[in-house]
């Protein structure tokens, strides 16, 4: 990263250009100014970057561009020629856009679904609606037919222990929520398998269903015999439930082509206006580009990393430049378990002490209702002054407590302070990793409101005189 | 239909006792008789209908029917085998319940949905998930590829005749309500082909969607060449018409099997509980048996067709016996325009002097809100009346103008009195002829509400000294 030669932007308030002019390089007076006035200072750049996006020239752009991105490219499933598409369509997009640029290498998992399908044999023929579960083995090409063993819980399967060899196990667990309920997608085949299942199918982990299968990433766990696994529809794992409550013997036979190929190439994209003060001193917004390989991958994340990309287009339009560079990474591979942007935190984190923030929008762009923060009291300070610029876009300034997002996890985890969106996501679940996730779930008022907010909070905490106290 | 030599029960009320002995064969007091008090006097009666349904023995049985039934022969379309087999269900079901049961023979359509598909072919590749439409015409083996002409309205559609001529049109029409925008289903295909179209593709009527089709009845217009014409999702729908929006060229391809077989042999099921005084006079309740050939039919119909049979099973567990004919009707062949219920009218009608009500629930057994009521004004007085003993089931005692039904339409456009059931169905057509019309849709205490509340009305109405004033 080298120094930028262009001439520094210097801010309208003029307390702020007092301060710049006065104090810069003086670096011991800092814990002297008051943060508050300094962040309120900022009060008519943050309504500038509002009112460009909300009622101004860049007012829709956020869901044009995710539209053409995503109606364009589809899906984009880690390792697939659909991914690589995405990867290049965002590196000549915003490189168009007057953004520097880059790719960094990453290695990802291959993980390929093939032809599947599953039907109920008895006690009448019915075609079961599925998803394999990412990291799956497959079947045999005749599929594998047995009879089924319904439980709702971990606790019911062990107690069926003596009845599950040979069988089929479906999970018919209630949602509770997604953070307990994945429990079940992520870990129920290799339970299943230590009692001797063949495959294990799995209840979608979703509060609400029209059918609807809802695929993601499983674990199998070291030693244990790796059987297919899959995600049916809540009303299927319901009405087999049903069936076998009322002593009907349930026959299903389940039929996956999946297979693990050798992991791909692939790239984190990384877009950046470099700070003219600190160009070495990152805030760094993000989302992931991948997504999984069915709908959209609109809502996850084609959202999150339109907006990381759109607040860096925001502040380049409005002619600002903050003292530190503002980065946006478009992650890869994260549906995987964050494996692009681990390997991108392994290759950074010797520069550690210079990530000022990092952020991650990935639980969807709808209307933005609070920031969520991870960070010392000190920073947190800082943080509810930030928050109070964003009144205009949320009729709020709540700032919570923990920041969410897979891939911003290893930096956090090592005391680097993390932001990330909290919106009205009452039906998020509803959509996610299914083919309901398409630009039909997407608004342009709220992903302009949700872009704004990113770019307000990346360019201030940017441009303030001081990284966040740690 | 003979009179039944069982001796009549006679209701605990004291006052209707001793009309009831007092009066039985004088018909000329009649007029003079208060109405509100009579049907007050069947408080008690109501309420013990109600208690054993929401809190006693029958308690959650409607549910109980409802899965059984539809666990045991999934959906049921016009002319199927699995048609057939509901009919056997019920007709031993009901039997066993010790109702009179007997079927009456109708001619029913045979459509067959056939191997079907569609896929984008340009600009990229995509699966879009479709359901062929009741009555169409199927696709040569091959299929049909054409570039596509979105429409936003049959307005829309005409303003680019020039255009459509060897194309697949697309519908994008914005839902408004089920009834106004069902056109395009029922429509769109022959509006199309007027145009030289050469299929068409109608985005799914419904308010809501995760990538879910739903299928339906449409009309071809006499003189118009029949096109193949199926429903698409709201999401393709959108895909397609914002792709169009940008000037790409958008090329599908869509495969259907159907055809349409000669008419089938079915019945409607016919279930009762003679009258003690008047059995010539008959009080129908009824719901329809078939459904859509996807989903299980749950919420359309087989919960109307469930408390149809339930209130009179209610009836009979509690030792009542009305006046006139209890008579519940599970119709077949509704969802081709009511098939069955139209023979059954024209066989019935020569009788019609004696039918004093016709019910039908067909929008749903959610929980009931209203009861709505087609009839004269003196008629509405009456059931003012009879409303008011519903309240311990829906908190309210409303009555609203205009029963809905397709198979009671007949009877009420001769001037028969009607009535239906106005549950809380904001997500009704959510599931509607979707694959997510399932049990998991249904509840069973806002069954066990809708069935009391069917019991209720049809006894009343069956047992006061005089039918409804026409």
């Amino acid at each position: 990263m080298v120094m930028d030669n262009r001439r520094p932007y210097l801010p309208s308030s003029p307390l702020l250009f007092w301060t710049c002019s006065l104090l810069l390089g003086c670096e011991c007076v800092s814990t002297q100014r008051d943060v508050a006035k300094e962040v309120a200072s900022y009060t008519d750049v943050a309504n500038q970057i509002i009112k460009l996006v909300l009622s101004g020239p860049a007012q829709k752009r956020s869901y044009q561009r995710l539209a053409n991105f995503t109606d364009t490219i589809g899906n984009r499933v880690s390792g697939s020629h659909n991914l690589e598409l995405a990867i290049k369509y965002m590196y000549h997009a915003m490189s168009e856009d007057g953004l520097d640029v880059h790719l960094e290498p990453a290695k990802i998992p291959h993980w390929v679904r093939g032809e599947e399908g599953a039907e109920m044999i008895l006690p009448r023929p019915k075609r079961l609606a599925m998803l394999g579960l990412g990291s799956s083995v497959g079947t045999p090409p005749e599929g594998i037919e047995a009879e089924v063993v319904v439980v709702s819980s971990f606790e019911d399967l062990k107690s069926r222990a003596g009845n599950v060899s040979g069988r089929i196990v479906v999970f018919n667990q209630p949602f509770v929520s997604y953070s307990e309920t994945v429990a079940y997608r992520a870990f129920g085949a290799s339970e299943a398998a230590k009692l001797g299942a063949v495959a294990a199918l799995i209840r979608s982990v979703t509060p609400f269903s029209i059918n609807s299968p809802h695929t993601g990433w499983q674990d199998y766990q070291e030693g244990v015999t790796r059987i297919p696994a899959a995600c049916i529809t809540v009303e299927d794992a319901q009405l087999m439930s049903r069936m076998a409550g009322r002593g009907q013997r349930v026959v299903v036979r389940v039929t996956m082509g999946a297979k693990t190929l050798p992991d791909a190439d692939s790239f984190n994209t990384v877009a950046e206006i470099q700070g003219w003060q600190h160009p070495e001193q990152v805030v760094l917004l993000s989302g992931h580009l991948d997504s999984w390989d069915v709908g959209q991958g609109a809502m996850d994340d084609g959202g999150g990393a339109i907006i990381s990309w759109e607040a860096l287009s925001i502040i380049k339009d409005l002619g600002l430049r903050p003292r530190r560079t503002m980065r946006a990474v478009l992650w890869t591979a994260e549906e995987q378990g964050g494996v692009g942007a681990q390997q991108y935190y392994d290759q950074h984190k010797v520069n550690m002490s210079n990530y000022d923030l990092v952020m991650e929008s990935d639980l969807g762009t709808f209307a933005p209702v609070a920031l969520q923060f991870t960070g010392s009291q000190a920073a947190q300070k800082v943080m509810q002054e930030v928050v109070k610029l964003l009144a205009p876009i949320m009729n709020t300034t709540r700032l919570e407590p923990q920041a969410e997002g897979t891939d911003i996890g290893p930096w956090m985890q090592a005391g680097v302070p993390g932001a990330s969106l909290h919106v009205q996501d009452s039906r998020y679940f509803w959509f996610h990793h299914s083919e309901g996730d398409t630009m039909s779930v997407q608004s342009p008022g709220d992903m302009d409101r949700c872009s704004a907010l990113w770019a307000v909070v990346a360019y201030v905490v940017a441009d303030l005189q001081d990284m966040l106290p740690r």
